[in-house]
């Protein structure tokens, strides 16, 4: 098998930018590189920066604004792969931390690449590890070459650099890849993060020299955490390297949801208009509407599966614990508005009565539901730009907003 | 929402026993009472006593032989109602006793019953909650009149009874309904089998008398244990009674294989010849074909889904621990005959990545196929009847069998 069957020749055929057919304003041009990859931009909301747009990757589309699940372990958990085409999914993210550690990008790579490892045929983005690394801890070392830890499988000794990340995302061969940073963790010192920027930063520069896979996408990260010049500086600096997406981490990361709200208004008009907008690890409705207002397409989190792996449904805007004996009698659906399987086979009272049971059908369940209901309430902002009424409907989103009734 | 929309009207229309169509041997009318359920009988083995046919219900028909998949929860474990249908599930089981204890049959009632309540629109099969109690312990006292026992929920004395199973599973509502026997341990005095199978028949009675619940069938069930004069006494009894179907109970408890096979040998052509034939608690590829061979038609067994929860295949007529090293760089499919999602969409390498990472659909796509290969190898077992070859290439099923190639 080779490793990667639909590289080159069909990302070629993807390069040349097209002007919008729908009297939006016209496509920038991206200038490419070795990356034949290209985003358009559809629609635009006149009132806010939202925009809805596509973004053309070797294994299909990727219709924007669009929540992204998150498959760790090559697996978004306890969802088949018919399963998660359903809710509306088009990029799937995998995490490099944790399949480097099991299977090992190897196996990944002798299977033809992950597309063909999960059978997830559509668009798919690989981290970098560093966030897990930072985050899960175990480091031993972490200086500017990059960071040395303990594997918690085996307490195998690993080193992860930018080469290495770009070599194990390279033999993964997601659409896209991300660069490796170092997100710093909340709260942090000004000179800490400013550290961290400068060093994210000489690691982009060197994931870039290091990445030459055709048909992967490499997206730079913008750091810089509370502190709005160093937001600035990362942004003018990570913008700098014009790869063909941007995206912008160390939010969503323990700082107060107002402060995220700050960083995303900040941020979002001083990326590259042209490129695709990845805002990391944030996935609740607010957060995206506003979000979205600020020029952000892309997101991802595991709230939904996480929520639902604990028997947590996310309903108008609420979180409902699946619990709780007051859904004991209720033969009503789930959320009559939701078209996923949970909520069209599918009671309350079933649902209440999987969880109470321990029921691995209950989480798969309101995974399924979560994750529809994120995917369909970015799907609705799209919707919403391309018809002039997303700063009516969800900039900001409320729960009592008309956003309730239409999407 | 009335408790069984769809009983007593379309299950009249489906009193009338109809000829074999395809020049079997005409099909014997049964004598239909209240229990509106015919069974056709289409094809006959000219060899063995096999046959295949089809049992009608309310909720539509079960060709047979076919095995049963177990949702003891009103789930199959792991397995979403579409998942469920794509293995070729027809007659699903759930099991009395735990839907007792959760939600309680009146939640159930409330939904519905049965059926809308797991969202399942197929036909359903409860069992009695005998074997259960008996087997899951914490018996208090057991005498002529049920059984008393402590729940192992909160502690609470229940007390079953022929009278109180009845009432129950007539609240939930199954298709067929199962007579509350006395499933003696193995080995067990003949005395006791003795013992057991007076209270059985004596239940029976009080059975038939409780349950009139129109549009669900009651089965009686033959014990005996290993004892042909009590088997012969049983299966004699139990016939006596004209129920729309009959089932043997007391194998697969722990007695030698070889036994088994002969109370299978032994008990089979004593069954009345126009009634579906139940052996329950038998899902074994060998088993079946030998149990089919002696006119058998139906089977449940929790092994399927309990073996893949464990990372077990079936695969070929072996048990397959997916965990296993060997399948780490096993790029292949499952199964490469098998339709099943996971051996049409995944690899041997994937399910060994999924079971030795723990992840939830790991185990859920094992179940998935291993349910797949029971009902792909009953359906199979028809067919042969129906074409005439089911002699040569099933009984005895062997691995090194012409059915490795047909099925």
């Amino acid at each position: 098998m080779s490793p990667d069957s639909q590289s080159s020749a069909e990302a070629a055929a993807a390069v040349a930018p097209q002007p919008a057919a729908d009297g939006a304003p016209t496509v920038p041009t991206l200038q490419e590189g070795a990356h034949p990859f290209r985003f358009t931009i559809t629609a635009r909301c006149p009132h806010t920066r939202a925009r809805c747009g596509c973004f053309h990757t070797p294994h299909g589309p990727v219709h924007t604004p669009r929540f992204m699940p998150v498959g760790t372990a090559a697996t978004v958990k306890g969802v088949a792969i018919p399963q998660l085409a359903d809710t509306g999914a088009e990029m799937v993210l995998a995490n490099t931390y944790h399949l480097h550690l099991q299977p090992g990008e190897a196996v990944v790579a002798e299977a033809g690449g992950l597309h063909r490892f999960m059978g997830w045929q559509g668009p798919l983005l690989t981290d970098s590890g560093g966030f897990q690394v930072f985050s899960l801890g175990a480091i031993n070392r972490i200086d500017d070459d990059g960071v040395v830890f303990r594997s918690p499988r085996d307490g195998a000794r690993i080193t992860l650099t930018p080469e290495r990340s770009m070599a194990i995302q390279m033999a993964l061969g997601a659409d896209v890849a991300m660069a490796f940073d170092q997100c710093p963790p909340y709260p942090a010192s000004e000179a800490d993060v400013a550290a961290a920027c400068r060093r994210t930063h000489a690691w982009l520069e060197r994931c870039v020299v290091a990445h030459d896979r055709p048909g992967q996408a490499l997206f730079g990260i913008v750091q810089g955490g509370c502190y709005p010049a160093l937001r600035a500086e990362s942004a003018r600096v990570v913008a700098g390297f014009d790869l063909p997406g941007i995206a912008v981490g160390g939010v969503s990361v323990g700082e107060p949801v107002e402060e995220m709200h700050r960083i995303m208004r900040q941020v979002g008009p001083l990326l590259p208009e042209a490129k695709p907008h990845y805002l990391m690890g944030v996935g609740s409705l607010r957060e995206m509407a506003i979000a979205v207002a600020q020029g952000f397409d892309l997101f991802d989190c595991v709230l939904p599966t996480r929520l639902g792996r604990h028997g947590t449904a996310l309903v108008g805007g609420e979180r409902w614990n699946l619990r709780n004996a007051r859904f004991r009698h209720d033969h009503t659906p789930l959320d009559p508005t939701c078209p996923c399987l949970a909520c069209r086979l599918h009671s309350r009272a079933y649902l209440h009565h999987l969880i109470r049971s321990e029921e691995m059908l209950g989480r798969t369940l309101l995974s399924l539901h979560n994750l529809s209901t994120l995917l369909r309430f970015t799907r609705a902002m799209g919707q919403a730009i391309a018809e002039g009424c997303f700063a009516e409907d969800f900039a900001p989103w409320e729960p009592a907003s008309p956003a309730a009734h239409t999407w």
